[in-house]
């Protein structure tokens, strides 16, 4: 079900999801005098806390996801994740955006890499394993290094184990768990980056600068902006995003990251996975922009003008995790500095827990 | 009582009043990590729909009042009129910020203008005014034109009315409504501007940079940032809200408002009135700055340190008045333009619905 018309002020926006993200979404969608109904399972949910309405319920629970849909104007999600029968029992009822098309797209890594390669984008070298004699023919073609990475539900570097030179396959395959993979060749990056674009209804597209990403153990740690890179790669890794959101027809926001390579003394794009939500890597815009990432996303699904992505400000992000976040009084202390946290209950290691955009002024 | 200790996350803010003012300090601690608890007695309050908890009670609800103080950390206000014995109530039990002290000054213009002069800064003259033979005796000293306005609860340019020199007194004051008074010699200001200042409960100061504001039928039209005065008078309008806040013990937002009148070629700061709260003419902070007028009202009254209080753009705010707001599919399409909507169910005309910031590159 498509939008009909935008959502005036007082909509309700639904969205599936109560984690930061969702959070975010609902404090972004109250400066638009949009209201939020937030549906998760989980009691202690952020995003609860901030949103006008919440249900508390099974994703799979198919009376409370009826009776979410007959008061909102629109359905989106904070995690790709969604489990399909919850996604279809929505957009039978109301307009669902992003799609069912970029939700299967993105849920599993072989689809999401043939896609990415059927519209002529470059990915790593790929191909679907799902017993040990796929994986011993996929090596044979891709070659090793490489990596193999469970086609679904994988996030954070969880699900993936690289296959060296001197791992064996068995081994490999025995510890992986056997479950429906991909293989992809490792690719030599110099960095990584990412985009974050915007599609609305009516095909309009906006893209924000480009971040460089930097993981620790997996993680994101920092987004930079604007990366050091070249400017036309900067060019081509925006129109990289546009082309992939015009094929999935997309409504909302996107996160596209891609790996800087190398060849022949040029800087070279290798999109590496899309997300179809907000993204960690976009959480600058909230200071460094006056549209965030997440007006933007809440703007392009309520059928409103896309937001001007331009950004005022240098910014460097960097993600709070654990118990980083308990020295809050000194981030707090910080000049030019945007301090977030995301009201969790409970901090565990690793868990992401806040933000910090330390902005500078705007280098050219 | 006092803070006894910085609120970590997760600590609940009790807010008086469910207007745009309490919303957007709602939206302000939810990025802290701060949860918020409004009290306000008209069920469809805006900033009921971005908390996670609120009343909806009267604020003459004694016993309402005591269970909103039980689960709350710390208790402020949206608005300068709350009942003295609301304050006092809730100040038995819980940290009450701003003061009783700020409150009881601002709710009566005659006290507020003592206590401004009593710390020696220009007011215009004023003359308490109880009947019309005190009016005949302040108009004796004071002079026409001069303005007669109510001690309590005016706002906007409501209660007031200008004492020219072909107004015959009697009929003045029977219109007037012979409500306690206060006569205020007439400024013939250049401009009008305000400071907005936090404090601390350990006494630290933050100043924004002063707004010129330009009124259309009393009610606050734009705030200009920088207000096009001399840097010595910016200075001194700032040193001017920091001996206010300091002379109250004050802890959290004030706005103050000024006059700039010209003497002997020179410019002169005038004190109108102060506000204990965050205040309309520091909305342009929300996209200008960092951190936000109300992200710092909530820094401060929960013991945080207090924000940088610097800006990276210059801006103009512009409040929508009424329908004008229903342009929000125009006024979504401007570039490095914050639309703020306040998410109220219903337009009346002169209603304050939101408001636009427009930046543009900071200029020195």
């Amino acid at each position: 079900m498509r939008l009909a018309k935008p959502l005036p002020p007082n909509s309700v926006i639904g969205i599936l999801g109560g984690g930061q993200l969702g959070r975010m979404l609902a404090l972004a969608a109250a400066r638009l005098g949009l209201k939020c109904h937030i549906f998760a399972p989980e009691a202690d949910s952020p995003a609860f806390q901030v949103a006008a309405r919440h249900t508390c319920a099974a994703y799979d629970d198919a009376q409370a996801l009826h009776a979410f849909a007959t008061g909102i104007d629109v359905v989106t999600y904070e995690f790709e994740n969604v489990p399909a029968e919850t996604a279809a029992i929505l957009a039978r009822l109301v307009p669902l955006a992003p799609g069912s098309e970029a939700l299967a797209t993105s849920q599993d890594r072989f689809v999401e890499k043939t896609f990415l390669a059927g519209i002529g984008l470059e990915t790593a070298e790929f191909a679907p394993v799902d017993d040990l004699d796929g994986l011993e023919r996929a090596i044979a073609r891709i070659g090793r290094p490489s990596i193999l990475k469970t086609r679904r539900f994988g996030y954070d570097g969880k699900g993936q184990i690289s296959i060296r030179h001197d791992i064996m396959l068995d081994a490999a395959w025995a510890q992986f768990g056997k479950r429906p993979a991909i293989l992809e060749a490792f690719i030599d990056f110099e960095i990584e980056v990412s985009v974050i674009a915007a599609r609305g209804w009516d095909g309009s597209i906006a893209v924000y600068d480009v971040p460089e990403n930097r993981h620790v153990n997996h993680i994101l740690h920092q987004s930079i902006v604007p990366a050091a890179i070249a400017q036309t790669t900067a060019a081509q890794a925006r129109n990289i995003a546009g082309r992939i959101t015009s094929a999935l027809d997309y409504v909302g926001v996107i996160g596209v990251e891609l790996f800087v390579a190398r060849r022949d003394g040029q800087e070279r794009l290798i999109v590496n996975e899309i997300a179809p939500r907000v993204h960690n890597s976009g959480h600058w815009t909230m200071d460094a922009c006056i549209v965030s990432q997440f007006e933007q996303h809440i703007r392009a699904i309520a059928g409103w003008p896309l937001g001007d992505p331009g950004r005022h400000s240098d910014v460097v992000m960097t993600n709070l995790l654990g118990d980083e976040a308990e020295n809050w009084r000194n981030l707090a202390r910080e000049a030019q500095a945007g301090l977030h946290l995301y009201g969790k209950a409970e901090c565990r290691p690793g868990r992401k827990m806040g933000h910090m955009n330390r902005l500078t002024p705007r280098q050219g």
